[in-house]
């Protein structure tokens, strides 16, 4: 939808001329059939049709089952020609040798859309394959839509659409995207717990034909949808994940994200389970931070983040009033938010004071708050609340420890239980009418604990949920880099050695040292002449040319440079005919960083960035983004960089050229986004200096070289 | 009770002349009295002499109220003088004002123990503290104990005797000493969903008589207890905590920690709590590393490691298959071990081969194992764990996902899911019997997971759960460090200045680059001759000395150190008047290391070493260990650290000489254990180099001189 688009291999399948599809047959059909239908209700075809009856007063549910008769009381069809109207939506669970039978009657009865809830022929090998795909080209020209193979069903709890095998799909406001069907069982099944439900639920299986980026962009608007979760193995085109994803975040709905393949391992199951490549769990990155979806490794970290999103609150700093019944628990509450990069200050003197004479004489009252032994008193955590979410001083609070002492250890204590539970849902609704951040965590179950989660209280039974979660709605409230446009392409690089990468980059407004070419000795020492030394030698020949010994860095002299060439000779015999000479650039100036662009089959041009030489896997202090960033925002990544500190300047040292080094990531991003044929392009090193940036090593992959 | 002690701040309280003291009076009472004893169970006083009568039939209790009359249906006496027998144990929950006087009647009629429920007097300003200390001196001067105050009490469920405020104390073989009741409390509710309990619970409060170590040396040899778990915010001996715990572990029982204060905040809130300050988080790291205590940062992760550990297994090594019903969950297990430093590597071919025979055909065999839509298949669990397990290729299994399908989604279908519940404990029983370590996670509650915990099988709710358990067995199955001995105290030194922490660090055998003191340019000159050229030259007097600009490296020739000596004067004036000249050393040929060793009041001397010069702070890259250490263990110290591919050499760049660093550091932190007159001590930069290290800078700081 966004700029220049069919360039490389991250063209999405929705570019302009696909159009958006209308996928209303898919959630709110006005009539619906099963193929495949079944009176066993531990069959697939059995469960999903006894889950679409329950939506009969909303739309006619037809069952077919070749056999014809009667299941689960009603008359079975023998096919989908036989109806009395041709249905907007179809199941499909009947077996895939059936497939193409069915397809053929889905067409000649007009059916908008299709879910494949079965593993279907794209399992069964090549020819298996070829003929899923002739099934859904067919239905797509006859302007139906597939949802599937090989998934657990549909379902849209607005419209008493329940389609999903097995799983009593609670309705709510969240919509889910998901390749697993465990996946949004398991969320289901902890969403329970806080009162939460989904909207729209899409196992989303193959992607034969829609895909998530189409089901994400109809999302947008849809006004019961409070926030989207995906889980996905593979990202088939990422960029327009990333695309469709940033345009929901924009429209005010969070997305959370998660996507397995951060391992070898779950690359390696994910293959079997669903066929798919993982995504580079790099990029995977980078497209979250570029749309503002928020990451999330589990279902308990999907569920914690949902919570706490449908809970409203959005704080706008890292600040957090720690707030507790027990020393303990305030105390490894503040280490686990200190864990999750939050901060707790110390309150004023004037904060203090106020506590102070609000609770008992041996209470805390710095940050962590301790009531110390004054849960007794039933109005604590109201009156506490009340007050450090109005003293200006902090951006969240997180209530941590017994919450509903008198419910939890006197249940029979029926007076001091209400009143308990009175002033705790006073202090929910305070938080949330003056716009509080307010989460909380307790291990206990009670009365008072379900209540307070019934009315939207991000109530976690563990800590841990509460710090991860809040870390989470911080990270939420930053500003999105935004999904870049790929410029045109320009005329291709045709060769990839160091002298074309060099031009190359130059002409893209990469500053590089001075360097000449030299192929004999006299030659070299022109060259070195020319420049002035010391110089730095190379065998420009090699592509990793330190891990070959082929640089030789700050040649005093003409009498050094002839050493250092019959060496350069002796050690690589002819891959030391192509000799760069090099100005010598000074290193203890400056720090070394690392610049590098490659192309990703899904997400199209990505920008390394971070710091480089020798402690490169040492300090793995790297960002990856969407290419091409501009200058602003390279800049904003580099000082994001945990050793930010070292080009700001430290133990004495000057601040160093951050806006020049970003001018060179910025140049190169455009040049590789531009390049589509340039597989990879690095400098490494950039040696960024007080003054100026200037890279001392160059390097470029052609796609189909295969030199990489 | 090992090596010399008694030198320096970190003494400890089981100075050899204590001697181990009884607590089985503390424990198993022959009688027990309560002095504040209440009939209304909302008060202390009132819930735990209710708790007591619970063990009438072991011992007799006697409850003891002011007023006399009638309490709970017993008698209440007015003072503990008129008992009919001296009770063993004496709980306090009268009001601290009253301490003296029942102090005086305990002693009187022969009390052993006594624990302080409430908070008492050391709470009210230095003169109750004082009175406070005194009755705690009268007590042990009559041979008596007493744990508190300001504690939940004291529960041995062996001997029935639940003596903890508010708690229903679970039977079990979790011994716990915490410093907050409602650590315990927290612990308690989660180790019941595990069907596990506590053999001795200790609310081991403010410590005034009764501490951690003492406790922990009487778990040794206490059969019932197959684990101990502590919460501490202060380990005030922290040398006799880590012998403590070191000979525990050594006798079989794991330690579990929690120790809060990792931040600022945690540490604040500690010194309101228990009015202690919290123990420097990176030594409690070091005695823990020493003692092989298995450090945890919550209640949720305590629960974990002690369920994990009562199940008893021990794998010898990080590879771990993941077994799952689907391969959602087994893509998001393996990224969750891998991101917990654990391996999930693919199965060999042959056992890949025995999978797929045993599984259907769509089933991942790789590792993860996925059955697939196979969870109809009620023996998959049993039949793969049977395989995995004996497979010779894993440490152990982790099964995520589903587990008791038919039991969660069709309890109707009774055959079935009796078939999956035999199938399941079976496979439990198998992976016990044979000694595999098998954990397990599912969302589900469901009856055959209540019977699989009830069994014994580590089998918890979250992925993340089942991780950091397994992660913390690997480390438990790794041997301690060890808990040195200090030396006898050697001749103190006197001053701090750089020549004599130079001297002192040569005579302990630390190698140091050579130099030379100059006062006077002619004299500087000199000494560089001597050296000969290149040169460092710097302002010896200063203690900081690059920050301020103190150093000048690589001068090559006389006229080059005449300007930097001028340069010197110039910026530091007297600063500059005492010079150190210095033979230049090989920068670029080496790796600059750090190695420190300071006095910590509670643990003693501790050594710090790892990465040093520009990047310390960014690699964070250090360790720390108490001190002394050999060369043994500092050499397995240096190659554990993240970046020690730099010493082993990368990038075609040669291995250094660990062995050499390590005796340095050896030697600095023999030094530093015989000098607890020396604050802290560091060589920052240690070059190593391919041969050999050198120290090129040495700093030195005595605990009186302020000077630091």
């Amino acid at each position: 939808m966004t700029g220049v688009e069919g360039s490389g291999p991250s063209a999405g399948s929705d570019a302009p001329d696909a159009g958006p599809r209308d996928l209303t047959p898919l959630f709110a059909p006005r009539s619906v059939a099963v193929v495949g239908a079944s009176g066993d209700l531990t069959k697939w075809g059995g469960d999903v049709s006894a889950r679409l009856l329950q939506g009969e007063h909303r739309r006619a549910v037809y069952l077919v089952n070749g056999r014809g008769g009667e299941v689960l009381g009603r008359p079975a069809y023998v096919s989908l020609r036989d109806l009395p109207q041709g249905p907007e939506l179809v199941i499909l669970a009947m077996p895939a040798k059936l497939l193409e039978t069915v397809v053929d009657d889905c067409v000649a009865v007009g059916v908008k859309a299709v879910v494949a809830v079965t593993a279907m022929l794209g399992e069964m090998g090549a020819e298996g394959k070829a003929r899923e795909q002739a099934a859904v080209a067919r239905l797509r020209a006859a302007g139906a839509l597939l949802v599937g193979p090989n998934c657990l069903g549909v379902a849209d709890t607005t419209s008493e659409l329940l389609a999903v095998a097995y799983l009593d799909v609670l309705p709510g406001a969240v919509g889910l995207i998901s390749q697993s069907g465990g996946f949004g069982e398991e969320l289901n099944l902890r969403m329970a717990e806080y009162h939460l439900g989904f909207s729209r639920f899409v196992a989303i299986g193959n992607q034969a034909d829609v895909d998530t980026p189409e089901v994400l962009r109809s999302f947008v608007g849809h006004a019961r949808t409070r926030a989207v979760v995906v889980y996905a193995e593979e990202l088939r085109d990422g960029r327009a994940f990333a695309r469709a994803a940033h345009a929901l975040v924009c429209s005010g709905t969070p997305v959370v994200l998660a996507a397995p393949g951060r391992s070898a391992a779950s690359a390696r199951v994910a293959r079997t389970h669903t066929g798919s490549l993982t995504s580079d769990s790099v990029a995977v990155d980078a497209a979250c931070r570029a749309a503002g979806v928020l990451r999330v490794d589990t279902q308990r970290e999907a569920m914690e983040t949902l919570v706490a999103l449908l809970a409203g609150g959005r704080p706008r700093g890292r600040r957090v009033a720690v707030i507790s019944d027990g020393g303990g628990s305030g105390a490894i509450c503040a280490d686990v938010l200190a864990r999750a990069g939050l901060e707790v200050p110390a309150f004023s003197l004037a904060t203090q004071q106020r506590l102070r004479e609000a609770l008992v004489e041996n209470a805390g009252c710095a940050n962590p708050v301790d009531f110390a032994a004054a849960t007794y008193d039933t109005g604590a955590y109201e009156r506490v609340v009340d007050m450090v979410g109005g003293c200006g001083e902090v951006d969240a609070i997180v209530a941590s420890g017994v919450i509903g002492f008198w419910g939890a250890r006197f249940p029979d204590q029926t007076d001091m239980v209400e009143k308990e539970r009175v002033s705790l849902l006073r202090m929910a609704a305070l938080a949330r009418d003056r716009g509080y951040t307010l989460l909380a965590n307790t291990p206990q179950s009670c009365a008072v604990v379900d209540d307070l989660r019934a009315g939207g209280l991000p109530l976690y039974r563990d800590v841990e949920s509460a710090a991860a979660a809040l870390a989470r709605l911080v990270a939420a409230a930053e500003p999105p880099l935004g999904v870049p446009d790929l410029p045109p392409p320009a005329a291709p690089v045709a060769e990839e050695g160091y002298w074309e990468a060099r031009r190359a980059l130059s002409d893209a407004g990469v500053p590089l040292v001075a360097a000449r070419r030299a192929r004999t000795t006299d030659e070299a020492l022109a060259a070195a002449g020319e420049l002035g030394y010391p110089v730095a030698l190379k065998a420009a020949g090699l592509l990793h040319k330190s891990d070959a010994g082929g640089v030789v860095l700050g040649l005093a002299d003409a009498e050094a440079l002839l050493v250092a060439v019959d060496g350069l000779r002796e050690r690589l015999g002819t891959g030391a005919r192509d000799l760069a000479l090099e100005r010598m650039a000074p290193l203890a100036e400056g720090v070394e960083l690392i610049l590098g662009c490659r192309w990703d089959e899904r997400f199209g041009p990505l920008l390394t960035l971070g710091f480089g030489g020798l402690f490169t896997e040492l300090l793995a202090d790297t960002r990856t983004a969407l290419a091409p960033v501009d200058e602003e925002t390279a800049e904003r990544i580099l000082l994001e960089l945990r050793g930010a500190p070292l080009l700001r300047g430290v133990r004495g040292r000057p601040p160093l050229d951050v806006g020049a080094a970003a001018a060179a990531a910025a140049a190169l991003s455009r040049f590789a986004a531009a390049h589509p044929e340039v597989a990879a392009v690095e400098v490494n090193p950039l040696l960024v200096l007080a003054q100026g940036a200037v890279g001392l090593d160059a390097r470029l992959v052609l796609t189909a070289s295969g030199s990489a």
